[in-house]
């Protein structure tokens, strides 16, 4: 058991497989949830669950879940899970690799003969990166009950086109509901998207958790006026608050570093016209942080921040909080199967928090659940470019198969 | 001569008469050029002039000249000139006032049975706002020499009408040559379009000059990276520089006081998404000085900040200019009858730079010209909100009154 491995050329040629469907001429793919596309992805991959004798169930939602017996099935199964679409210029690994990484650890369980003594499932999530229909992370909310099915059922795409025909269309609208079965310990095995594990030269992330997110509007109010004859004196011009607020706020990114993420995205000035001071500007921030309470101090401060600058300047302002999401810690004991099962097999790793988020979020409000990290060439993702080398991939993908192994022992 | 005024309701009541071709609802004026309200008012104007026994002649651009005649009608006369279209929500003041003071100074010579040595001639230039057909200052602009006039004609509006088939469809594309005469001196009298000269309790600018102004697009260029998984040190974020270039900048404004202006007008982030550091800042600079040098100065300066602050950063940066107006100073003897006017008037005045451009800084490349400045409400225009008191406006007469027959006698 201890010597077992997966076998590395498998699951590269798996992967390359999967990546035809959608192939883009950049070396990418573009296989967006319910597309056609999609459908020939999740035949692909039930065919191959099928070959090592699965038994595979589709939900109301679509998510795909394969299942390999185990000694006693009526114990709670071990889960490992991702996602088989991408975003419209998506690489070949995100989330395709989480899934093809459990198929191949069935695979290795099937040809070496072993018995687990609870039941092995993978899980292929629909819609994960919400490119098509939002929301993201739509297979594994609905399922762990955080999205309403039936409302889900009717998001439409731009052309109009709704979830619930869509799946009817593809023939993955399945009977299964789509609702949580006791799970012993869930697992998700994904390439970083960032370039800690590249740059320090470490081949696995043991994932302790996922960042939590604000997103934030902040709206600074002046009055518009003409660029010409209006002394700087007379003005109240927004953009004379900007700058300290932004270098207030990359402050706030440094000291609470190092699981600390501050971003402005977007920005608006209104009117937005060459010669007049604007009205008004529309600032975009993401904030994230790993701890809860940090994040929340972040935010208060960030406030208190863009009030105490405006105020001195006479603008008026605003910071509404426009989405959040929670900050989410990992199950200790799926984290100590991945730590136990890197450092029986000597990879190198080290500790990380997930500045993305994933299916696993909503997978552990329901069950306990961790993720690995595998490196991914200069952390780029969501991009045709996205790379992985195949010895990370495999690296991955045996620290998977020997926590699966533990769990479901 | 001495006590001549102009009649300050016959003044008032011509622009509130003016004003109701494009009234808007809201108080101001909707007359853009060589619409069917620009010709009620052009034909308006041109009927007042008639019936101060006015000859009327109508240039190749439209530019309407009404000439009253001098005991010495070889020599170069004397101009007075502004316009009569308005932004699409301005104000009933901007150029109308200029246009109907000159010929409250007609009538009032009329009236009084003044013999001026030169001539007098009142022009109303067409499209000085720009607003319907770019470029701005249009009719002085063709006039002087700055535009070419077949060029002009093919400028369309956004239906995609041309300039030259709607001189022609409201009778107004003239046969006098659009070149200029042999001119004295010319005068143009405004509302200041700032707050200065209401905040200091004064009644008349002298205006000296206008400011030149340059039109920069600032450029920051770095790399778009998911804003979770990516720490903050392998950032390469625009909006670090941004917040620099911008107190640096404003710095300028401070150094350089108090006849400088520096304005971010606009901002764009791409690809602007709220989830994503941008790839790219587009900043929109306009800075403005009085003196030419200083301006340069200033330019060159916010080329070294954006290069060291984006250098600095791992960034790339360009600073385009785009636009340029150049610094105008007026003409020493027209300044000196605008100052002697108000001092034997008694007006409190200050001698002041214009901060927007005006026909007159066109006319002044081909002609002795300077401007006369009245206070608006808050220093508000481009606005239907715009207003002007009376006893300014007709201050503002009375000083061009004195100030032309000076020049004419």
């Amino acid at each position: 058991m201890r010597d077992l491995r997966i076998q590395p050329d498998r699951l590269w040629d798996s992967l390359m497989e999967m990546a035809q469907f959608g192939a883009t001429p950049r070396g990418g793919c573009n296989r967006q949830a319910l597309t056609d596309e999609d459908k020939l992805g999740r035949d692909l991959f039930i065919g191959w669950c099928r070959a090592v004798g699965c038994a595979v169930r589709v939900d109301e939602i679509g998510n795909i879940f394969c299942r390999r017996e185990g000694a006693q099935s009526e114990l709670p199964p071990v889960l490992i899970g991702s996602h088989l679409d991408t975003q419209p210029t998506g690489g070949r690994f995100d989330g395709v690799y989480g899934v093809l990484a459990g198929l191949e650890v069935l695979r290795t369980l099937d040809e070496n003969g072993v018995e687990t003594r609870r039941a092995v499932e993978v899980v292929s999530w629909t819609n994960e990166e919400g490119a098509r229909f939002p929301p993201a992370l739509m297979g594994s909310g609905v399922w762990s009950g955080v999205f309403d099915l039936q409302e889900i059922y009717r998001t439409r795409d731009r052309t109009g086109a709704a979830v619930g025909d869509e799946l009817e269309r593809i023939g993955f609208k399945g009977k299964t509901p789509a609702t949580p079965m006791p799970i012993e310990a869930a697992f998700e095995v994904h390439i970083e998207q960032g370039p800690i594990l590249e740059q320090d030269g470490l081949q696995i992330g043991v994932v302790t958790g996922v960042q939590g997110i604000r997103w934030y509007d902040v709206i600074i109010e002046g009055e518009a006026c003409h660029a010409g004859p209006t002394p700087m004196e007379h003005r109240r011009d927004p953009f004379t608050a900007l700058a300290p607020i932004i270098q207030e706020s990359y402050g706030l990114a440094t000291r609470f570093a190092p699981w600390s993420r501050v971003t402005f995205g977007d920005i608006r000035a209104i009117p937005g016209s060459r010669n007049t001071v604007p009205e008004k500007l529309l600032v975009h921030v993401d904030m994230r942080h790993a701890d809860a309470d940090v994040l929340e101090e972040m935010g208060a401060l960030l406030r208190q921040t863009v009030a105490r600058e405006c105020d001195a300047r006479g603008l008026a302002s605003e910071v509404d909080e426009r989405w959040h999401m929670p900050v989410t810690q990992f199950d200790p004991d799926c984290i100590e199967a991945v730590r136990q099962a890197t450092r029986r097999l000597g990879y190198g790793a080290m500790e990380m928090v997930s500045g993305a988020g994933h299916d696993s979020v909503y997978v552990a409000g329901v069950a306990p659940t961790t993720m690995i990290f595998v490196p991914c060439e200069n952390g780029v993702s969501h991009n045709e470019a996205e790379s992985a080398k195949p010895e990370d991939l495999e690296a991955g993908a045996n620290v998977l198969l020997h926590a699966v192994m533990q769990m479901a022992s």
